[in-house]
């Protein structure tokens, strides 16, 4: 029987990302979350907010507070872009540790970051240690981090559709294309107009095809593993359903004669949260739901050289809320898969 | 810790309430799934044909073989209407208990059963002792149970929608309207042309407004609380969703001072499943969603006479499976909520 | 060959029962849209806003602008509650024929008006001569009028569902319940929470369950027909689906012994924008998508004194745009059909 | 007033692309639709299968009868594929003209052909007389034909996506890429499980990702436009929704100073039919959704030397039914807009 619980927090848990990470905490084994705040919801309970809650966490959303934060051994930012890297060295200085599910952290070049995100950084120091948490690339790293930067769902897409050909040199890696298609649920839970039900429905479209914020952060990890600059195409694409990614992942094979199937297999064998599906077949986003886990298929079209590779996740846990809980399970050394043993529900 | 594992079957696991029972016990800490039979993919790895289950489910579907089915503790009949009275009896007799999630033991009247089914029964003495599985009505019942008829979703969500009303006659029983909608998976996982997303996404429609087959359910499961026959109008609607049920149901008041919310807070304070929702609050389906809650609001408009209640389910697991373990929890002697405690992922 | 083009002008057509208006207008025969105005909007192209429309309409939105729309035959309003009141007079005094297709107009008394838009009437005068623009009940007067008060989608629907039957004194009229259920363009295209693709998709709620503002409006119109008070529960629901209106209202018969199939066929045999279909139907919201068309269902149950009228609708067209195009054919002497013969598109 | 009006008849209506055909044909002012034969629905009224023709196609399905449609000046077949092919020769000698919607006579290459729809063709002669109806590639050739195979609705979106590219030489024709997406209807309406709603609802998949049948298609028509053979990879997926289909195209671009923009808004200035969107869009398939147009977007990423078509049509438009009639238009000598100026119902 497992003792010690470890106390956490989440800073900005009204999102959609944050209410999945409620979800995960509370039935998670080995943790007790202790504390979430929000400026604009302090005192109401959470379960008023999300019903989906009422009867198993009776937690009041509250002010942020540095001490009550503090008193954790982890704290979990759910922010928008810019907050987290305000409060977060005070933190760590506590010897809380700390996982930021936004993007500060994320981007080690700062000029690129200042591009993207329109803001300076308020602790580059911070940055520099940060590590990039995506546990099929960095998983002893992230062991060891005091500040875990969780990647976003595009990134964790693509990065995962491409670790075993780049990382095999197989495939040229100045082409690479990824188109990607994401469910509504990746534009948050403020309200716009394009994501009303009426405007997102039976309707399919891109967006950001001439650039978006996902591309240096998915360009940074894949040069991690071709050990050099990448050029990468990036076009994602919205879904008319709530929760799922896929990224199709496109690369100029070098040779003609590997058997790439066995290649994923290999590489993926160990990994709790990597399913590499039978030679042939197409993963649906549905059969992840809900989960951690990421499923792959590998395709070869007759008489081509281009790779393709089927990578689908649900944006809102492996792309971001239960990616976050693996990250935390390895950084304060639980078994990585505690609390994320959740089977898609189907249909 | 809990030692002693219960050994449990499923008869005709390949519908979606197989899918969803194959989801729930696996993951159930008391019981070990054995067999799961399917004449027609014997031999199939059930992970294949439910890719959500690759990694946590090694077993294959398997012909029906009374010896197997035999040396389980319970097993389950997810069939088609009709199959179940052929096979019982024989397992009964070797002391393994039943749950039929079927039609085949609910209808207590074998005239009304046959005139809507269109078949001859064949073990009407089992019929008699069957116990209709709805903790909430006869919970003391089911844990002594040797053959549980599991109940339909629209009587579910609509019994438990009047119980409290009927049971302290409050309303006229002759007069009730229940309108209920429900998602498509109702239907089934066979191909139909109507089930066909592109028939029934973004549309509406009533179905069987002259008469359903849960009608004479419905009305045995009133007339039980009520004491005497109930007079019904019961309407089901196509809802173009997968997952979930609401029935909005009426019932004249014979007095007006009343207090109808403490009145279901009362009733319900001590049912685990069922949540009554604080005054003026509309349930959303999808906050039960893969799960076995009930939710209820109750609703009365200025100056009528009418009471409104509005219960929500899971029409796939309230509605089917997941209350099939909650009465498999009663009749084994586990806590009656072991293997039921997910939370439904939102959104 | 038709010759004269009578003028129109749209007040505040950003909504989507504006661009449905739009679509509408541009395509019909006998009209020119000459003006449609937004404050927030002008000078934008229409056609920027809502590329359906790319080249089929050259117009700006413009700031409202009296003598422009006083230049034309007729205006439709398609504001918000409350704006309509305060241009209309000046309008109407120029010989400019009015549409409203808010609520400003709609209820004539004006104490109940006031209780439920917790506004102040700016002209009461006004109120009492508008005429409410359903036409199978006003279609003399509706031809005559000046100002038409173009009904709610509810009120629409739940109407043409009880109207043969009230009319002809059959049922009960003390204890009416019309459960009814809406797509979510029915709650408009302002960004809100609760009708994101993420809170709506694959779920189903009721809401105004203790109480709805088309509640009066309905009430009075089958008054009107009933020839004296009538006492109604009405619980409107939302579907996750754009488009689509259906009412299933429910009325306790007075003899059991009438045909009320050939009733309703009768009554709305010589209605272009009414279809009985034949016995035993349920009609399906997509089959009247984008249409004029109301199609109805008449059922009732076996030992049942009850009858069950299935009535959809277009929320947003029989429900909002196309019927005040209608009201616009019969006040402007054109066909009533006029530029409504759009099929639905199926699937 | 137009006075002629040409005699036209269907074979095999009771599918996606029959019922389209229907609205459109019995709304076209030029037409008039003698005939619809349906072996399985003879007798059957149109308005019966599909209740949104009631009152407005007063038409039965008929057994396939020779004479009968060698009446007709045209005759369009919505067949399986491997059907027209028998059939069409015998009206071709009664100078009836025909238009297949099925994929019989697209591949000049027999036995690719044969290849992908395991057939032997029946009358190869014809293949090579068919002229392949992309009006925007062959209009003049179509004006003439005999014989019209109307393309499939991948071909439609990726060509008209390519064609300036390809035309101008402008990218490497050995390395193209076309990442397409498609509504559920393109899968029919012959119940399949895996278009079930319940499947195929808040999902999203890729298929036939290592080889479609309508990549030999893609490929003669690219080739045709570059001069020579091309290299494709091509990758479709489903989306969750009924009607709709994006091509994302890649290209690598030779030179890097071309103004793409402008190319592809010269090249389709006088396209009735295909709409470029201002510089930096993203068309959305519901701008199209019931009508002829393809709305196509440019795009170039910071850096890159890749060329990025978005190119969205509706599926069983112009990828299907309102294309033949496009097709017809032009073969019969009408304005080649007639009957084809639906404004896509929004929202």
């Amino acid at each position: 029987m497992r003792v010690a619980m470890y106390k956490v927090g989440i800073v900005g848990g009204t999102g959609y990302t944050g209410v999945e990470l409620l979800r995960l905490l509370t039935r998670h084994p080995d943790v007790s979350l202790e504390v979430i705040t929000s400026r604009g919801n302090a005192g109401t309970a959470v379960a008023d907010m999300f019903p989906s809650l009422r009867g198993r966490l009776d937690l009041r959303f509250s002010e942020p507070d540095r001490d009550t934060l503090a008193a954790c051994d982890l704290v979990f930012f759910a922010t928008p872009n810019g907050t987290a890297m305000k409060l977060v060295p005070d933190l760590l200085a506590s010897n809380t540790r700390v996982i930021d599910l936004g993007a500060d952290f994320r981007l080690k070049d700062l000029s690129v970051w200042s591009d993207w995100y329109k803001l300076e950084h308020a602790c580059p120091e911070w940055v520099e240690q940060a590590v990039y948490g995506l546990p099929e690339l960095n998983r002893a790293a992230i062991a060891e981090a005091r500040l875990v930067a969780n990647p976003g769902c595009y990134p964790t897409a693509v990065i995962l559709g491409y670790l075993p050909l780049l990382e095999s040199q197989l495939i040229d890696p100045e082409h690479l294309i990824a188109d990607a298609k994401s469910g509504v649920s990746g534009a948050g839970r403020q309200p716009q107009q394009h994501t009303l039900l009426c405007e997102a429905n039976d309707n399919f479209k891109a967006y950001g095809a001439s650039g978006h914020r996902h591309l240096p952060e998915i360009k940074q990890g894949l040069s991690q593993i071709a050990g050099g600059e990448v050029g990468l195409v990036f076009v994602p694409h919205l879904v008319p359903m709530t929760r799922g990614m896929q990224a199709t992942v496109y690369g100029r094979l070098r040779t003609s004669d590997t058997d790439l199937q066995a290649l994923y297999e290999r590489r993926y064998a160990d990994e709790p949260f990597v399913d590499v599906m039978p030679a042939g077949s197409h993963p649906e986003t549905r059969t992840v739901r809900g989960t951690n886990m990421c499923r792959v298929g590998v395709h070869r079209q007759p008489g081509s050289d281009t790779a393709i590779v089927l990578s689908v996740i649900d944006n809102l846990d492996k792309g971001a809320a239960s990616q976050a809980v693996q990250n935390m399970n390895l950084m304060l050394g639980l078994p990585e898969t505690a609390g994320l043993d959740d089977i898609a529900v189907l249909p």
